[in-house]
């Protein structure tokens, strides 16, 4: 398997280029120049919600310490080690998803939330980071005043929800989950919520139709996602629904929270391969596995778990880290992924789960090495002299990406895009 | 529950009729009319499939006894159990579906069992009953010469095949499952098969569009159903896509196979609702209730559980029976429920489950009584003696149906055709 994956994601994500470098409309013969590769091309994705207080200059600046002595755990107001943090971040991630939950954003109508998030998404972007607001219309946590509206009213204050942010954050935030979760979201049972209503009244499709449309005509350059847990038919029912139905999905996300075990690469590419047949970009979004004990599998609702205490155990951090590097090189070796999210960077934070790459005391695991050894080494290209021919060309294989060539201090940029050969002029 | 039920019975199904007769224009007052039911507008069904030979006159007249001196089972060639069980059969339905199983119907291309199929539909349609063909698309039993063609031309041999059938046997089968299982169609991976290759190729909503079409132009009255196993959301999914890309249904067709055990009333009720919300008739087609032991609940798809011998038991026979009138009651309590489907009159159908409402042996468990009892009493107005007022009115309620009102050896007959409040005008 492992190298059928190798095989298959050099033939899907690497470009061999041949670069004919040129001085003063003169090939550069018989010179060393160096090539490096300076970003990839693949979306790289984590949350990164830790990060709101940080952008936002609402951190101290000293360790905070508690009565007992004690300093606060990570993601309290220690500036210190959440900048630790997003050093680890920033080194293994280049895509960001920033939380947008209506029940959060805007817990009172008309004060939303715009501002800090606005901030952080810039942080994000000022770091080489594309970044993704999640989700703007979404059955759980919704805004609890939707309940108190009639069913029109709800629909308006969605669509205008949708227009505003999407205006908001045009040219920062040019990526959305327009919807989650769609498929459960009229039959949703456990609390009443502004989205089942009208999702019940309406039906998914004309709900989808509308949320697309809201969003596509506040940015229309935006990448618009439908995003859901469910790998079942039900899924794949929806999508085929929605496109019969004339909506342009720009990408499929598919969520995989894997509490209960990793899914093992059959499974992966069975789904991969059953949803790549609508033809569009995938983002495997919401990546969770575990370096403690695993969920029982007879939890349905994941949410229905609830434990005090949830230990990273050194047996569950090696196990992590070789899944990690089996489902990240599965993802890669399938050329309908564009995208992956993992859900949670630190250990802790959905359900409480030791799901991080890093642990709750801000060490990184077997896992975070394991990945930044794919991400910034085996599929990296680092700074590497090369020497041109007699004609002003070198040539090397990298992952598609941005480049530089360089030689006597002077530095070009160049893209890989596409797989296969691929022949680059540049003028030094 | 129950009661809830009965007053939504009352509610849904039954007119309470104000019938004027009069007699060469005037008003027949003070006169004894009888008003008997004659059937029902609700359709209880069940399969016929075992009246084929029946039908066709391909049966023994005398018991066939084997060589050990024992007759030979019921459906095998002894006319008088057979004509027996037509008895039973006849006395509790009045809707048959019929086999259309393509691999069965055709096993060698250009052979249909158009002759046999169609003494059969006359057979039951004589007798009164509408009749329904089972199924027109489906990847199980399909048609294993399929599989020796290209996808354009399975296409083409598919939708020849629907307009053949719909075209040769209108005005006998107007009812169509025009399409089985579509949910799970594409992604079918226990065998190749000519249906589910073209699903996958072509989607699951295009292929939908493709079948009914057909079957459409070739009888553009009759009634048309989409019918599936998949009670989830997936089912929903697929229905709404269906409908939002514009294709007409008829009917929603939702199999009941309870092998695992009884739904329940709750269970049914929400599944109903759920289906109820996109405004079409529902079919409750294909319902199993057990009078054995059940299939344990771990199994996934039922054809995975073989047993040698699976009995009908005493204790069973009790449970299927109060099952049965649950399962109906709540069914006639919905106002979308137009039909029932039951799924084997005999034991030792489909896995050889005793699933029917009669024995192997012949004999009636106690479910057919219990249902005969529902269907023939509890909702049917028997022959009832009413004197006319001054009028010539008399005043009665009664399940919907065709009726018969006499007097003085005339008959005349009428329909309650609606709920509620009805006024008959009739002319003795």
């Amino acid at each position: 398997m492992s190298s059928d994956a190798d095989a298959l994601i050099r033939q899907h994500r690497t470009a061999t280029a041949t670069l004919t470098v040129t001085r003063d409309g003169e090939p550069l013969a018989g010179q060393e120049v160096v090539v490096a590769q300076r970003s990839h091309e693949f979306l790289f994705g984590c949350t990164g919600f830790e990060f709101v207080p940080l952008a936002n200059g609402e951190l101290a600046t000293a360790p905070e310490v508690g009565p007992d002595g004690v300093a606060g755990s990570l993601g309290e107001a220690d500036a210190g080690r959440v900048e630790r943090l997003a050093d680890l971040w920033l080194d293994l991630f280049n895509f960001a998803t920033l939380p947008f939950y209506w029940g959060r954003f805007e817990p009172e109508r008309g004060r939303p939330d715009t501002h800090r998030l606005r901030e952080t998404a810039r942080w994000f972007a000022e770091r080489g980071c594309l970044v993704k607001g999640h989700p703007l219309a979404w059955h759980t946590v919704s805004a609890e005043w939707l309940t108190e509206l009639s069913n029109p009213e709800i629909v308006e204050a969605q669509l205008g929800r949708i227009r505003r942010e999407v205006t908001d954050f045009a040219g920062v935030i040019d990526t959305w989950d327009v919807i989650n979760e769609a498929v459960i979201m009229p039959i949703f049972d456990r609390y009443d919520n502004g989205l089942t209503r009208i999702c019940r009244e309406l039906g998914r499709i004309p709900l989808v139709r509308m949320v697309f449309d809201a969003a596509r005509e506040a940015n229309p350059t935006a990448t618009l996602l439908l995003n859901d847990f469910d790998m079942s038919a039900a899924y794949e029912c929806l999508v085929e629904g929605v496109l019969e139905a004339g909506i342009r999905i720009d990408a499929l996300g598919l969520q995989s929270h894997m509490h209960q075990g990793y899914w093992g690469e059959e499974k992966t590419l069975a789904i991969l391969d059953r949803f790549a047949r609508y033809g569009l970009p995938i983002h495997f979004t919401e990546t969770t596995l575990l370096s403690g004990q695993l969920m029982p599998a007879d939890i349905v609702d994941l949410n229905d778990y609830q434990v005090s205490d949830w230990p990273s155990t050194p047996e569950g951090e090696e196990r992590q880290a070789d899944e990690i590097v089996r489902h990240y090189k599965t993802l890669l070796s399938h050329p309908s992924v564009r995208a992956t999210t993992y859900w949670g960077m630190v250990d802790g934070g959905w359900l409480g789960a030791p799901g991080g790459f890093v642990r709750a005391d801000g060490t990184p695991k077997p896992s975070y090495e394991a990945l930044r050894s794919l991400v910034r080494d085996e599929w990296w290209v680092p700074p590497t002299p090369l020497g041109t021919d007699p004609h002003g060309r070198v040539g090397f294989t990298g992952f598609l990406g941005e480049y530089e060539v360089s030689t006597a201090g002077r530095t070009v940029t160049f893209r890989l895009d596409e797989p296969g050969p691929a022949t680059v002029d540049v003028a030094l």
